[in-house]
């Protein structure tokens, strides 16, 4: 890979997430060269894809170009590049783009779903770690909502109008709730020929309680908002197949054409770096390093550092992920100086879920709330990480009133193009010297 | 197709662009039952596609979910639907979702991209009809500049930087403005280590000048504007042929990776209506039926209205479209009243194209202007008829703000997504008694 070769040490950081974009950032003016690996030219707002598969996000609300972060930040590179594995031994990333040296390496890989094997279940279900699959999920949604007005039996009706949803954390929270809002308020003025009251949207969720991270308070707040608004919440129950038109659990079926999977993720690491435990994340010490790999850290929903209080480690949250590329970033430096790493130490800022409007729960460290107050919380946290966002929003209006700002910010390769290949005509190589 | 059979007349519309959908809203609250057909769930502002293609705009400001207009419209229904044919005789529509029987049938089919019979080129170039083809070229251009700072030879970087668009009718002006802007204002800042002075945007045009249906006021100042802004523009010259690395026109060779044929559109009309001309337009009289089909008529692009004024017929316009489709709408109410048919006239309202910030030609029937005020004239038209999705945009203002307005416009089935056919399990039937 042609990155210049300078005297300045290489950070090769694989992944720009939450964890890997916040670590580049505050590396700015770091006496480092930075080069920052992705497999898409764009950063993901993974907490509000939901709102981008239930229609109410566009996609550049919720993803944002990384060259556009890293404008005018000297000694940074960024590649779109896939990453096969890692040579420790030699201190190469083995890219699709060739090999890339480094001087340290920062894994910052993130989440993938996580099916437990079953096969079937991952061909058939929607999940949402990605745009991608946010935006299939979206056209499903819609498409089976246009089939049921050519179905002609009330069964094929419901099966294609229903949705399921497998897991009872965050993701499968907010999305069963922005599903009930969608039911109430949007399908019944856009199919008035369906009877859109027959349409069930069920939450199914293995454990005992919904969102078994949070308080019990916050568990049972969610769960009756979700019930306030039609949502059929079933506990305790785990799916065992889907054949495309039927779920099964345990003990019963229920009819659905859209099975959404958010029951697990795991982490995804890249092959040849350091010990991987049981949630397919690598384990780290306190400085975040890779046990077992010199100059090797790992931060974010990949990385896990086990402790008697923690022994899953850290959670897999956005909140984290930034928390540990601050840390990071502030560790490398000290390297630079000279100076001796300090220890991460874990500040909990607590965690939020929204289920509607004016419906949300909050565990802060000091305090608890449900509700309202809540959902404002959630509210200014989103509005806060969404900063960029919203600036990008604002030009859209710039657009609509003034026309043209002229750095716009849709530069995103959602869906890459791929050309055909045919028999070439003339001479490819004669393309030097021809006179435009 | 289960549309209810009432005792009104029913009229098929085919088609949502602009002559087909500002009929149907202008036959609100008529006698008729409305049938509203198209392939997508959307209406698409193809006026605008090339700024989703520049990534000026996302695809929800440039289309309008078909359903949100009609709401609450009584007697109306919309199908997403592909008709493969008109039996004129039996008077019925035949799509993929069965046979739909008409009193009165109105195909708006709009436009393709002519290639002229070139196959390769019709294989390798990119056009933009659509917004699928739109979002394809904005991946293709990102690609290509990742993909240029991986080219190990400056021959190969010229290539994947420059972009050849064939057409010099409003579409490739507007484009290569567009293109040019990137180029200048955005394009150094994303990718400081490419040398974006060596991108070439090349506009080939096969007649003399520029926008041959405008004025040659506008043709020398829409030349002068792009040539001021660095694309090379080329007059009098035909591209022959591409092989994916080189354009070959009549007497030189272009390197470049992407090829845009905007050179030339032509009528879809629906097999088995009418006489079709050399356009691939089908023949219509003054009042917009189609000769030799009974209760069938046509308007927009596909139809062509010929007089000695207008051998070829009406120019293929989104006002053009819209005036025909509030003409329709009012003589086929006077069809109810049992009152005569008036004979179409068609107004000129003048065209405009517009090339950049402050960069516009307009030809009015009054007076022709270009520059800033043709700009400005450019962008009042535009917001007027944007009125729709400037609402979209502010909900998506209240959205960041408020966070959830609960009509969301995002509704559109942009990319279909294919689920995958697998060997069901149990018994598919049964799912009628299932307790959920």
């Amino acid at each position: 890979m042609n990155i210049p070769q300078t005297n300045q040490k290489r950070i090769v950081i694989i992944g720009s997430g939450f964890a890997g974009l916040t670590l580049a950032q505050n590396l700015k003016g770091s006496a480092f060269q930075i080069v920052l690996l992705d497999r898409n030219n764009y950063h993901t707002f993974q907490p509000l894809l939901y709102q981008v598969a239930t229609s109410g996000l566009e996609p550049d609300s919720v993803t944002y170009p990384i060259r556009k972060v890293f404008q005018h930040q000297k000694n940074f590179f960024f590649r779109i590049a896939d990453v096969a594995s890692v040579d420790t031994k030699r201190k190469m990333v083995v890219t699709d783009h060739g090999e890339l040296s480094y001087d340290y390496l920062v894994m910052a890989t993130g989440a993938q779903t996580n099916f437990f094997g079953n096969k079937r279940i991952e061909d058939l279900s929607m999940s949402m770690k990605s745009i991608r699959e946010a935006l299939d999920l979206r056209s499903l949604l819609l498409q089976n909502f246009e089939e049921a007005l050519m179905a002609n039996t009330e069964g094929k009706k419901k099966e294609l109008m229903n949705v399921v949803i497998v897991g009872g954390g965050p993701t499968g929270v907010e999305l069963a709730g922005a599903l009930a809002e969608l039911k109430s308020y949007v399908l019944p003025n856009d199919y008035p020929d369906l009877d859109i009251s027959q349409m069930k949207i069920v939450l199914v969720q293995g454990a005992p309680r919904l969102l078994p991270n949070m308080s019990e308070k916050a568990s049972a707040k969610a769960l009756e908002f979700l019930q306030s608004m039609g949502v059929v919440v079933l506990l305790n129950k785990v799916v065992k197949d889907y054949d495309d038109h039927c779920i099964f659990t345990n003990d019963e079926q229920i009819p659905a054409r859209t099975l959404i999977w958010s029951a697990g993720v795991m982490g995804q690491p890249v092959t040849g770096v350091g010990e991987i435990n049981r949630g397919n994340r690598v384990e780290v010490d306190e400085y975040f390093q890779v046990r077992g790999a010199e100059d090797v850290f790992s931060i974010g929903d990949v990385a896990s550092m086990t402790s008697e209080q923690l022994p899953k480690g850290h959670p897999m949250m956005a909140s984290v992920a930034c928390q540990q590329g601050i840390f990071l970033a502030n560790n490398l430096k000290r390297i630079v100086k000279g100076e001796e790493l300090k220890r991460y130490e874990h500040i909990d800022r607590g965690s939020m879920a929204t289920v509607g409007k004016n419906k949300a729960v909050a565990d802060l460290p000091n305090f608890k709330t449900q509700g309202i107050l809540a959902w404002y919380l959630w509210m200014f946290v989103h509005l806060f990480l969404l900063v960029g966002f919203r600036n990008r929003v604002v030009a859209l209006i710039d657009w609509a009133w003034g026309y043209f700002t002229y750095d716009t910010g849709i530069r995103l390769i959602i869906r890459p193009f791929k050309r055909k290949v045919v028999e070439p005509v003339g001479n490819p190589d004669k393309t030097e010297s021809v006179n435009v």
